[in-house]
């Protein structure tokens, strides 16, 4: 099986993902990357890398022609829309282009012109002001690659890296309503979807999940809370009759230090802070953001446009570079249903 | 001023602190060990000895005697009750020597005849079958400071280790009571607790803290969450006119890891699991209990009784040691109110 290419998106092009994508570029070889191209403006590309002084070509293509221009030059599928964006200065009036090569990116990797999207980061208040009808970047990636299916996908958000992988079931919610947001259906729902990409994509024969309690100490027998005995215990339960490798509720502190970590490959969280705390802290540079339950693979940057430091060259790309590694290693596998 | 001596409490006796104390003895050389003595039996202690084949000679001392027998032997503040537990077995019965050990200790801090306490584990629902009224360990030591004082000791458990150091504010409830049991009033009290002691304890002349937010990315301008914006944002505005220097809220997932962490000396967390998790995953075996807002040094291990593997002579004194190390920091600069 020849490497499909990999497709990024532009993401806000006021953000760090035009110079972050560029750098990648540049670290092509030291860093082994797989040949990918953005969805873009090729013009707007240039001048990012020009003002840098940046030794960056970039070259409009076509998907076929990723693999034999990327040694050479960036490149670039081109957008219908140009792009004139100010590093820093977020404005709605980009956000055709940024919608535009999000759906341009999944319909080339649904045809099977690439083999898994990276999207760069987005602000959803800029995308908001211009009508952007969907919660955020996921939930518009998920209705894409719904369309004109029978069953609307389930998005499953999970941090990766070396070191750790976590899986939020609940998300973007206040603290106060994981309580109530946290049922069984849910989280036997996310559980097999990790189960079965770990397995499917991930490559791993018997995937091991664990399970974080909600309470502290995972509740300690129904003092200090009923949920991890009422919710999660069920769920346990339920998952290990599918014949799903899974445990817990466990004490959720107690469950990602390193030899704790040895002992599964995935860890289910059941909430925000509790997945995202272990993983940023061991792994803050490296972590990547992989959108599971998807007909096709996703991966992204697990920070933000950072307008604030855009156009100041002071970005890193390790988190993206990580992404781009990431996609290539799931997307091999892939195969678009 | 002379290193007075510390003390040791027994804990409970079935579970792995015994042990733990005569390996840390054992140790003493090798890690540096300031003199201690343990507040317990030392019959019973000679044959836990006895029993792994370990070469600890017991003694019972008074307090002034510790520093001359401590090279040669392990010093041991006789109970008056006398003790026949077996490790890994449970017993109400071995309450009162429980109890003892802890009044005794914390007298003996309280008349200067030694620096600081540390508390051996105990177990919660062993000491309730014999009628304790406290809700835990830590309770009963503010309940006992509290003796003969005008106003009631408020404890804060602080977690520490070389690397980070976290306060929750909110401890032991369910998770679906934390947002409302949070308030301001709390925050700054626990606040203050933390400045004062990072001063007078730990030494630091302008201590740094920070405040975790509640909710996701600490509750994006309250798109996700308002606790952030209304509880914790007025507590950093009260510490900071108050001449403490202290930011926040700030997410929580972004504020553990290693270059977040060179800007505080510590950090309080809203909920359990918020402190618990990062301090754990980073410094799981040598993280330590510090007990602020008590008239005198409390540390105690991180870690619990351990029935299920106690008498085997696998657990880890790490935690202990680190106590017993932090407590003599601590403990040279404390002065007794």
């Amino acid at each position: 099986m020849t490497q499909r290419p990999l497709l990024l998106t532009q993401g806000d092009p006021a953000g760090i993902g035009p110079e972050l994508t560029l750098r990648a570029w540049l670290q092509r070889d030291e860093r082994s990357l797989p040949p990918f191209a953005v969805v873009g403006d090729p013009a707007y590309l240039g001048r990012i890398a020009q003002g840098y002084g940046w030794d960056v070509p970039v070259i409009p293509v076509k998907p076929a022609q990723i693999p034999a221009v990327f040694p050479q030059a960036l490149p670039v599928i081109p957008l219908n829309t140009t792009v004139s964006a100010q590093p820093g200065k977020p404005d709605a009036a980009y956000a055709t282009s940024v919608i535009e090569s999000i759906e341009t990116a999944v319909r080339l990797v649904e045809a099977g012109s690439a083999c898994a999207v990276v999207t760069n980061p987005i602000a959803k208040h800029v995308l908001y002001d211009a009508g952007f009808p969907h919660p955020g970047h996921t939930e518009f990636l998920a209705a894409l690659a719904s369309e004109g299916r029978s069953e609307a996908c389930h998005p499953v958000m999970m941090l990766w890296s070396e070191q750790l992988a976590v899986v939020p079931v609940t998300v973007h919610i206040p603290l106060s309503k994981v309580p109530s947001a946290l049922t069984t259906d849910l989280i036997v729902l996310t559980g097999r979807i990790v189960a079965r990409e770990l397995k499917e994509r991930f490559g791993l024969a018997d995937p091991r999940l664990v399970l974080a309690g909600l309470n502290p100490h995972a509740g300690e027998n129904g003092a200090m809370g009923a949920e991890d005995g009422t919710i999660i215990a069920p769920a346990v339960e339920i998952l290990r009759k599918e014949g799903i490798e899974v445990s817990g509720p466990l004490p959720a502190d107690t469950m990602f230090h390193a030899r704790a970590r040895s002992r599964y490959d995935a860890a289910l969280a059941m909430y925000h802070d509790q997945a995202l705390i272990p993983i940023k802290t061991i792994a803050f540079d490296e972590a990547v953001n992989v959108t599971l339950g998807l007909p096709f693979v996703r991966t992204s940057p697990d920070h933000g446009t950072a307008f604030d430091i855009a156009g100041k060259g002071i970005a890193r790309p390790d988190s993206l570079i990580a992404a781009i590694k990431l996609a290539a290693r799931l997307g091999t596998r892939a195969e678009i249903p």
